[in-house]
């Protein structure tokens, strides 16, 4: 394929990236929020030239509200700079340090993966996030938004550019713009290492089927909790309000539930009372049916994400099934089981095959601010290099460094030099 | 697409492997020794029959030595599974601890993949090796082999089966036999976590563009030695004579050598006597041949894995060219540095992009044996996921374990609880 010149020259930019110091990162991200700053009415106006447009193409609420680029916005993101330079330097960690042979020394030294494509939605503040990801972890980042962002995103970029200007190679980042320019992204593997689609099952499968770049999807999130025979049952209808309703439209909201026979009766009400305060639809299957008053769910329930006030409930025989069941209808993001059984949970976080397997507390605690990662660049659903929240070191690699005096493998062959594998 | 039923089932192993302890997939390994040393009688006459067929075929030497399945190919396969039986537990390593709030502990655990399909070359001897590594680290395995050694595979398989049997779920190992298989694994991606195509770079592509399954490629090895200025030249030659002729046909050996112009006139000489004494074919650059006797290289040559007694040489003016050299041309396998000069040796390790950076060593060390990892099950020449040679590690994910005693978010939100991110 064509080499374009961005990507070419991301991919120049990531060799010079790879030799900075972490200081010279950290200069980069402190011009970032000076530039910000300085350039903060020009980003404003340009986003208002964005809303307005959304607004006359009737886009709808949500969407709107995740446009929006203003103080706010501005203030997360800069204290999200803020975090970014207090957490530590994710190049040249040493996860290992080996003697092969008297004199030859194994590391295996962390380092940026190279050049970086991200896909994501409408949010402008993603932007600069991922940027600075890329950014502190050495790595080239290509990006492509939302349609609807173009103006906020070019003005945010030309902000990042001039912060870092004279401190970063030229190339280190790029805004595309165009479908076409995704296209053309996909074709690019002699300079693109990786690709992060944030979005849709169906978007993240379409990426993945038209490249031989390695795809890091941040898909949809079904996520299930388990009420067990042995729960607390105040503790379960706390956590399973928490899980459905402290946000709706996000990947890590529980879609559906599960519950133990034995603890139908007891747990059900309550729950769906509980659930109904806060505006949720409940929809269950014949058998909870029996115990509360709900629509049915069919089929197509338990593979749904609503991403929405509705909550689809089953009962199930055993634990067994429970784990069986989120191996098949979920998403492999989170899911959680509540239950006061020892055995039970270890066999919950052994069984389930999820990025996220909890005991007793909500699944939207998976995010990588929660976890103390200080950022994500998303919520892997995939389960090869990075899963879950990929923060900083999803964003490395490693290479092994092999510092010797001469040696040679025929020495080893002949027996003048013995293998120790001792670890340093 | 439609599931396989050899792909349903490994699925279904898969779920049941990552329960089994270290102890039973242990005892599993023992049983398989057993098994084979039981058959071994059995596999000998099947590759007989492999052997014969392939003679009468005219298969070329080397493929006919590697396709050879004898008393000393089971020896070592018998004293690899005895140092996999030595090696720790893979699973169940916690490689992050973290209270994320009082009472809420993140866990991030090391867990199998799942299902891996791995496509490898006419060895049969690495069937069994793959199988056991996949088998240690809990992983369910899709083994497609050499058209050339299907009896013997089928004999081993079958061995392999027997020796496992009532220790392991159904399923856990399936040997593919036939190119239809391969496509059809391709488009398993609901069953199959992975897939390790081990063969030519045009091989390893192919798979890539045929699957949304993620693929570690087991491509080839383009490696590079670079004599810098400040080279011991004794230590060069030495090195390089080991880097080209220790062993031919392999991944690790040097096939390009760079030398600084500074340096040329010393070591050039007697480096090409080495070498043509070990019956290599040197080719070289004009100004090269201004200093020894060689045939010319011409820009085929730098991108060429000659895989056989040819090294082509070419002057470079400056540490720099050779750095950006080697990430042009080079397949980011591995690549040596020779020089005293600890400034050149860091420049060269931060700057050349490989998963090996070797300095004042051979490039033929990059081995998971030699490395210690006891066993490898390939080399990747990606960056993600697992890098250079993959043994069990590589063959292992995470999972995050999030243990709470019923938290939510809103908890954090309203105040009632406070973030400690405090590292456990």
């Amino acid at each position: 394929m064509e080499q374009k010149s961005w990507a070419k020259a991301a991919r120049q930019a990531s060799y010079a990236l790879a030799a900075l110091t972490a200081e010279e990162r950290n200069a980069a991200l402190r011009g970032i929020q000076k530039a910000l700053r300085g350039h903060a009415a020009e980003i404003y106006a340009q986003n208002e030239l964005d809303m307005a447009q959304a607004q006359a193409e009737q886009l709808a609420g949500p969407l709107l509200k995740r446009l929006k680029f203003d103080e706010k916005k501005m203030a997360d993101v800069l204290s999200g700079l803020d975090s970014l330079l207090r957490l530590p330097d994710p190049l040249g960690r040493v996860t290992l340090a080996r003697e092969l042979t008297p004199g030859l020394n194994l590391y295996r030294v962390s380092c940026p993966i190279g050049v970086i494509g991200v896909i994501f939605e409408s949010r402008p503040d993603a932007l600069a996030q991922i940027a600075s990801l890329c950014l502190k972890s050495g790595n080239a980042a290509l990006l492509k938004g939302g349609r609807e962002a173009l103006r906020t995103n070019r003005a945010l970029m030309a902000a990042l550019l001039e912060g870092a200007a004279g401190i970063l190679p030229e190339g280190w980042a790029a805004l595309l713009e165009t479908r076409d320019d995704v296209n053309d992204m996909l074709t690019q593997d002699q300079s693109i290492d990786l690709i992060i689609p944030r979005g849709s099952n169906a978007f993240v499968r379409y990426i993945m089927e038209h490249t031989t770049i390695p795809v890091m999807g941040h898909a949809e999130g079904l996520c299930h909790t388990y009420v067990d025979r042995d729960a607390d049952v105040d503790m379960a209808v706390k956590i399973t309000v928490d899980a459905k309703t402290q946000a709706l439209a996000v990947c890590n909201a529980t879609e559906t539930l599960l519950v133990h026979r034995d603890i139908a009766a007891a747990f059900l009400p309550g729950c769906a009372r509980a659930l109904r305060e806060k505006g949720v639809e409940v929809r269950g299957d014949a058998e909870v049916r029996a115990i509360i008053d709900c629509r049915a769910a069919d089929d197509q329930d338990w593979d749904t994400e609503y991403l929405d006030a509705i909550l689809s409930i089953k009962l199930v025989d055993s634990l067994e099934e429970a784990i069986s069941f989120i191996n098949r209808h979920g998403s492999h993001h989170t899911d959680a089981i509540i239950t006061n059984d020892p055995a039970a949970q270890r066999r919950f976080l052994t069984g389930v095959d999820s990025a996220g397997v909890y005991v007793n507390c909500s699944t939207r605690f998976a995010d990588g601010f929660r976890y103390g990662f200080g950022a994500e660049v998303g919520i892997a659903t995939g389960k090869l290099h990075a899963r879950g929240p990929v923060g900083l070191d999803g964003l490395c690699t490693y290479k092994y460094h092999l510092i010797g005096s001469g040696q040679t493998v025929e020495d080893t062959v002949n027996g003048t030099l013995k293998y120790t594998h001792r670890d340093l």
